[in-house]
């Protein structure tokens, strides 16, 4: 059961880490933390963050799934908006986008979103531009030192670990097939979290500490 | 002729002054600031202005008419989004709402939105909380002193200036009306700026550089 207004249980968000953040905070992240952890690291704002898949989720699922992509780079990004994607049956990009792809009609790869969705705009930067390029709404998960200056719409997140990416794809999944009408309660979600889990462990582990 | 990528002549930006904010800056608006000018007022990036205009046209554009309710409070808002609301259709609410309008059923005003864009998220905290209650995305004009808490799209903009505003729902009356197909191109649309500009002067200048 989930308390009044959230749309998961907040036991699965704190044991997810989805709050966890680093201990960078870029302009325009400030506004969603919560507070500071005693070791440094910043943490999230809990009703936002699920105030924001919601919402989300809602604006997904009012585009055509054609025209949605979303992009991820990193092994447990990859597993998670991989996953969301299929489900939902939008693009997705892994890794990046190459200059032009939603704007040159001639590349073999020219597709045109109406909307997309980043992992990481850290790594997702050529995505973003190509975004930019043609105007469409871009919404990211944010966490607090990414830049945010060319997102439309920040999902204040962990957007590193494995378990806080793939409890966020999974409650965007569920959201966006209750939104459309596919499913109607959270009990015809026939997928578990563990479904957005990189089998993998990520060779290099998630820089949370590192100054970037 | 607009340049390039934007939606607008950028002179017709600048002699509305939609780029200037004010002298306080709050936490989330400083990534739209392009510089401070001499007198200390802040300057916003005209690029993202321009380019939200356009995605928050985009995105009312998907909504039924009938689901979006537009907010304002003060004159020069008043004016120019109400003109909006109008010709695209939409539901306009002057002042506060009065809370449960959007939860209780059993009110005479009853309405459930499906999208808010708010005017000025300092005069219209009360229809944000109601819209944060049913967890529909918000969308706001925001200045350099607003806050930016609950807003889920940020318009960064001059939203006090009388000429500002009426430019701003020009556009994204024109914007929308295109959008849906309504029209085809500008020329289509049978509106000018001063439409969008209150007949009556504000009793209490736009307070700029008073903090707040």
């Amino acid at each position: 059961m989930s308390e009044e207004g959230f749309i998961a249980d907040q036991n699965g968000y704190l044991e997810a880490g989805i709050h966890i953040a680093t201990k960078v905070k870029s302009p325009g992240m400030e506004r969603f933390i919560y507070k500071v952890r005693d070791d440094g690291l910043y943490l999230l704002d809990l009703k936002t963050i699920d105030s924001r898949i919601s919402i989300a989720a809602k604006m997904l699922s009012r585009y055509d799934p054609k025209d949605v992509i979303i992009t991820a780079s990193r092994v447990y990004a990859i597993a998670a908006a991989e996953k969301f994607a299929e489900i939902i049956k939008a693009k997705f990009i892994k890794g990046r986008v190459t200059p032009g792809i939603f704007t040159n009609p001639l590349r073999e790869d020219f597709t045109e979103p109406k909307v997309i969705m980043i992992s990481d705009s850290r790594n997702e930067k050529q995505a973003i531009k190509e975004a930019s390029k043609i105007g469409i709404p871009i919404i990211a998960l944010s966490d607090t030192d990414n830049s945010t200056k060319f997102i439309d719409m920040i999902i204040p997140a962990n957007n590193r670990g494995r378990r806080s990416l793939a409890f966020i794809y999974f409650l965007l999944a569920r959201e966006v097939l209750k939104n459309r009408g596919e499913i109607k309660s959270n009990e015809e979600f026939h997928y578990q979290v563990e479904d957005f889990e990189a089998k993998t462990e990520a060779k290099v582990q998630p820089a949370y500490n590192a100054p970037r």
